[in-house]
């Protein structure tokens, strides 16, 4: 019988199970470090949590269920999955109106969208978010920028950028150059830059009716460059209309460097826009610059959103990491030393005879907390074993012979130079870990 | 607007969370110490990967994924969602015939039931397995056994019980008895003596046409009562069919105690029948003593099963935590402590002008690893502040205000009781870290 995995899904096998663990671990750490809290939400929502939410083009993509009984014979349907962590985030609000704001929650969880699978894209992949709920704030946008920087820092990434900007100066831009009415679409194109260049968003601005003038406007305020001084230049330009972002960007790089978030790696880029059209204030997004890699985490700020089911407006500012892609790249960068195996000590099997004592062995090491196997297959072979342990990834192997076993011993063999000594069992377990 | 959860679903605000990470996180220790090794598989499964596994009643359980494009239209499905980890084990280990055997892994994982919801009864709850796989030897089922005894012992359980019984035993005292054929009804009747009674399953059994007489010979067998010396009067009383099964149970035995598996808490119950059809060999099941709770885990071996889809015969022997069942028990217990944060020191803001100072804590508490947040709100009112340090759980309390800014110093105070010090930064977090 042939037997295959759902379209756009993978199963994780150990190797790559001990590499995702240790990233999500090692995020999951400095998340609490920063005071984020988990929170898990169920893969299913009822189908009208989900709709409405994603524009025409996400609601296609949200996979739904059938509803049981006659109306699920008619094809009707009444929950979905979860398709993503924010909408979840904001009914979660919204029905606990006793949270103690402000609400700082991460959630690590798949969620899944219905896309044409191709080459790195699947149905089922996990989101990774940290948010702050009920905090205007800068602080808590700062944070966001801190927790990435100390989250990538602490996966062993050296040389990356948070680029940082602000909806209110995209939009002062916008309308500086007559286009405020457009702005979006004057965005979507200005976020191709680092793709297609200046000459390709002129072309598709001026595709798109935006005058020859108003282009060269543009450029004109962005030949302001990137970074922070960058920031100066545009407060001029600007004038008045983008004068409440500046100042909170201004805040936001202060509040983050206070915070311990390295200076060299924070900076300001008014190019940056971020499609997604739900930002009200700061937008970020980090780039690791070694190789080809492009972002690996975006968020940004938004007031409108989590109030979605309550009706007020809660300001909330989130950021995303893109847990995938980081481990990903962390592979391929050789920072993940793949493992099939976390076992340090394979127990070999002499014979049915001393096997009780090869028991008792992996006992005493696993009760000490060493990762420790006993051979299961058929006793005999100590070559074979030994291979076996190699395989394993093991760095030692125990065996007790009839000799061993009658003198109360083990033999240690260190795998690593083929070295090996006779010792007690108390002692063994001492060399093995470190005691 | 109105928000529901999907029926049958929960949310796990932070409070909860923390207990379910900390159980989680130590059952997985107590997996890898055992060569245990993490696997993750999809949550959506091909339809025709879950039909016909599970029985006519589990076949209406499982959720079905409304195809995409026309087909959905007429209500057509092609995926359904994980029921059981067992079946996607058995898709894997057909799917990647190099896994080198034995695989011994573990998967925890939530599963859905279209189950109608009822106290205690969920449709998304999480599975917790551990299975070797392709091992024929009793050290595999002695490893499950060992393993379960050592993760309840780690979580805080001292009074459990792990019950085994063996189903060629069960096998042999059906055919005693002449009720060979009907194997599986007398295992459902005698699987309820702890709920109904000896009264209760005669009642049972005779009314399913078992003679008076077969019942007699049932409670002749059964009155061996249990304990490890029951096992050497059946061996007397079945004769040559019990044999393999009884000698098994001693290897079994003699491994989890030799294994460090605490002699008192391993016991052989020839009523234990387990009701799952699959089982072949050792069956086990586990229940806390204390308080009126039930099982908590179960397993045992089942060859016939994870070749399913392969068409080869693969011994495999496994066992199940009941995750969601200890949690409950562990949270009614007092056994986890439920906090809604694991923050520990709230660093306040006491004016504008000194939130750099604090931010600058703030960091370094984090940068030495200590759970810390600032104080989001606007600042001011130390008392407040203090409140909300309190709200959160924190032992200490970080305060800088205009003195202890210009002096460099921060204010340190001990929360549980209430005590105050003046500390250099480095000082207050040498304080805070036990150095």
């Amino acid at each position: 019988m042939a037997v295959h995995l759902a379209k756009g899904t993978r199963d994780f096998l150990p190797a790559q199970m001990n590499n995702r663990l240790k990233v999500i671990d090692t995020v999951r750490g400095v998340f609490q470090r920063f005071g984020f809290e988990p929170l898990e939400t169920p893969a299913v929502e009822r189908i009208e949590t989900l709709t409405g939410k994603y524009g025409d083009e996400g609601e296609h993509l949200i996979f739904r269920i059938l509803k049981r009984g006659e109306g699920g014979k008619r094809g009707e349907t009444d929950m979905g999955l979860r398709y993503d962590l924010t909408v979840p985030l904001a009914r979660v609000v919204a029905m606990n109106q006793a949270l103690p704001m402000p609400f700082k929650r991460y959630q690590i969880q798949p969620v899944w969208r219905a896309e044409r699978p191709q080459r790195g894209r699947f149905r089922e992949f996990y989101q990774c978010d940290v948010d702050t709920v009920g905090c205007e704030s800068m602080v808590a946008d700062a944070e966001c920028v801190a927790v990435v920087d100390a989250a990538l820092s602490e996966l062993g990434f050296k040389d990356f950028t948070v680029r940082v900007n602000h909806r209110q100066i995209l939009r002062a831009i916008t309308e500086a150059i007559g286009e405020g009415e457009r702005e979006t679409m004057v965005l979507v194109a200005v976020d191709k830059l680092d793709k297609i260049g200046e000459a390709g968003v002129t072309k598709e601005l001026l595709a798109k009716g935006v005058s020859q003038e108003s282009v060269d406007q543009l450029w004109d305020i962005l030949s302001v460059g990137d970074g922070w001084q960058a920031l100066d230049a545009l407060a001029e330009k600007l004038g008045e209309a983008g004068q409440v972002g500046i100042s909170e960007l201004r805040e936001l790089r202060s509040f983050a460097e206070s915070m311990g978030a390295n200076p060299a790696r924070v900076t300001f880029d008014p190019t940056l826009a971020r499609g997604l059209s739900y930002y009200t204030g700061p937008v970020f997004e980090t780039v690791i610059n070694e190789g080809n890699v492009g972002s690996v985490s975006g968020g940004g700020r938004y007031d409108g959103l989590v109030g979605m089911f309550s009706g007020r407006q809660v300001p909330a500012v989130g950021v995303s990491l893109g847990l995938e892609r980081i481990i990903v790249v962390m592979e391929e960068a050789g920072m993940l030393v793949s493992s099939a195996s976390n076992t340090e000590v394979l127990v070999t099997v002499f014979s049915e005879e001393t096997r009780g004592a090869s028991l008792e062995a992996v006992g005493a090491l696993r009760a000490a907390g060493v990762p420790a196997q006993v051979y299961l297959l058929k006793p005999g072979k100590l070559g074979k074993q030994f291979k076996h342990a190699t395989k394993l990834g093991c760095r030692w192997a125990v065996t007790i012979g009839p000799d061993e076993a009658a003198e109360g011993k083990v033999q240690l063999k260190d795998l690593s130079d083929r070295s090996q000594e006779t010792l007690s069992l108390a002692e063994a377990v001492a060399r093995v870990t470190g005691g």
